[in-house]
């Protein structure tokens, strides 16, 4: 019953148009970061900008998890990626550009920085996650909007789509060995980065 | 030559994505207006909500015509409408309910408001206006971006629709007697407007 | 449980995708003939197009009336309108123009006609309706969509506006006068229709 | 001159009315395929599809390295990839399965198959490409319009990525070893592409 009224609540208009307004500035303010940057370093910066709302039973699911009820007002206070913004780029360096012109913008906050490149996760996962608070404001109420936004290569985005695919299907157990496999293939990835990057540079430098 | 440099600034990159946040932006206060409106009143209230973007050539030869340069300078800093938005509703009492909210957003500053309804035009166009400033902020610059918002009911934008036609096609002389026709059809659509207004308050109050 | 069956198909990704098509496919058509007319006659045609699809509530409740079971396959065959169309004009004239050119689609086929305008219904509505089947393939399987266009003047879908907002609210004892009221609203608004069509017709001699 | 024409004539809004119907016909198509495999898998299939409209001075340039005059009948009859739609995916065996079902769809005319993954460009380059004929009926005319379709991997499409960004920056001497440096990522990508496929089929097995 709990959960039929945080269904209710979060597939409210007034609560979908706000998320969709977040949504649409976090992406005006990264179209302006993308012609900042390839107009500077006169080349393609962002291969694709995407975003998500989590699902209602994500949300009941993530809150129960975590040791909380699943209420509408927990979703909001305790939950940073309701709304997810993920930006891929070609090469690492891009990656801590673009979080740097994130970082700049005066009217959003950063909540808080994980940098999963520099320290993957136990997984083999890479990205750099910003969670930050957009001003919103209807009449004379402001209400900031929680967002997380993830920046990582095409490289860490093609293993975590294997990742994702592979691992959230089978038991704990039977996942070891893939697991272990997928770890592997993270530090391959890292290297195949690495090594385009050094390439990128040595051609700019011709 | 200044008209040639003119288009080119109007349609470089950076300055498109700042009109269309303002378009996006406008529009998401609207849809809060519209719920918040119809909510109340349990009934539809905005019709159509529409926008559009002035085009480089109108832009010239506004500016040439209120005796300024056509630069890219003069366009942003002597017009107000190369963003328009206009919102369409049944009754006439909406687009006052309509303007009253939109002058309650904190954010929102009102440049001017004009009554076209209480003080139509010579030719007997109707509407209100209010131009506004949106505020812009990238890195640490803020950039207020000017709209102007036209709301009418469907009878004064049907009266405006057909004026648009008319009007722009034959020499001065030959439309006098179109024109005066067209301007009785506005008393007559004013008429209409306050009628359907009372049947509905009729109704209301069953 | 029959009209929860019902709304679970109504929500499937494919039957959802298949109405999407079905919408844009229509839409380019309308585009298509709004540039051809618009060309011919040097202003423009269409006012809105707008789109919606049946609610799965509305769906069950008008198969329900109509003595049928609420079931997926009677929505499929029984109902004309889950997919709707509507095109707004600005004169009469320009009504039976579309539709002559929407007739002359020959991978659109019409199943039925009514005119409302020729033949206004008790309430007073006016509209033109085609009933139409567009043809989708999906590998080998040949699937006509059903969708119903509503074409209309801004007038007649002005009246309509206001006969939705003030009808469906109230008990048919109580809206009985409301009604008749609105009949006569319908006569004045066809009146408008016929002499702003004349006066275009009157400046196109000039 | 002969330019300036064929600038004009890409830039109608009938042309570009018609393009834009190609694309979102073969996307609709591309979803419904999308849909069957994903279901039948149980997993994602398509990560990313995109589409793009070749760039007036892009289709000029290319007629004229072919040896044709940069006419608007020679960019219909001449070129292929006006229109451009790239689908990618994780595996290397979804990007066939993805083009058997574009192959079954009966009203899509399969013109040309390049199969660049088998026997990959000089470059490096690998993708499958289907050149195909979508039909489009305005009245009684038919008109195919013809597409280019890029199916391949997410490894190849960052291979590519770099590909781009790197070899149209510099004098063909200088490239020399740049270019052989990314042809030996080419069969490195391949290796992961051909593991990754591998680790999800013994998943799948478990």
């Amino acid at each position: 019953m709990q959960i039929d009224l945080l269904n209710k609540r979060l597939s409210e208009p007034e609560f979908l148009l706000k998320k969709n307004w977040v949504i649409s500035n976090v992406e005006f303010k990264l179209k302006m970061i993308d012609l900042e940057l390839s107009t500077k370093h006169k080349r393609t910066i962002m291969q694709k900008v995407e975003h998500r709302m989590k699902k209602p039973e994500s949300i009941a699911r993530k809150l129960i998890k975590k040791g909380y009820k699943p209420t509408f007002e927990n979703s909001i206070t305790k939950l940073n990626d309701i709304v997810g913004i993920r930006i891929v780029c070609l090469y690492s360096d891009d990656v801590y550009k673009i979080a740097e012109l994130l970082r700049q913008q005066e009217d959003f906050i950063l909540v808080k920085e994980k940098d999963y490149i520099k320290n993957p996760k136990k997984s083999g996962y890479q990205s750099l996650h910003l969670i930050m608070d957009i001003p919103l404001t209807y009449k004379e109420i402001k209400e900031p909007q929680r967002v997380e936004i993830q920046i990582r290569t095409v490289a860490m985005d093609f293993w975590a789509g294997v990742d994702n695919q592979i691992c959230y299907k089978k038991s704990p157990r039977e996942m070891k060995k893939a697991e272990e496999e997928l770890k592997n293939y993270s530090d391959v990835i890292s290297k195949i980065d690495q090594q385009m990057m050094e390439l990128r540079k040595k051609v700019e430098k011709m």
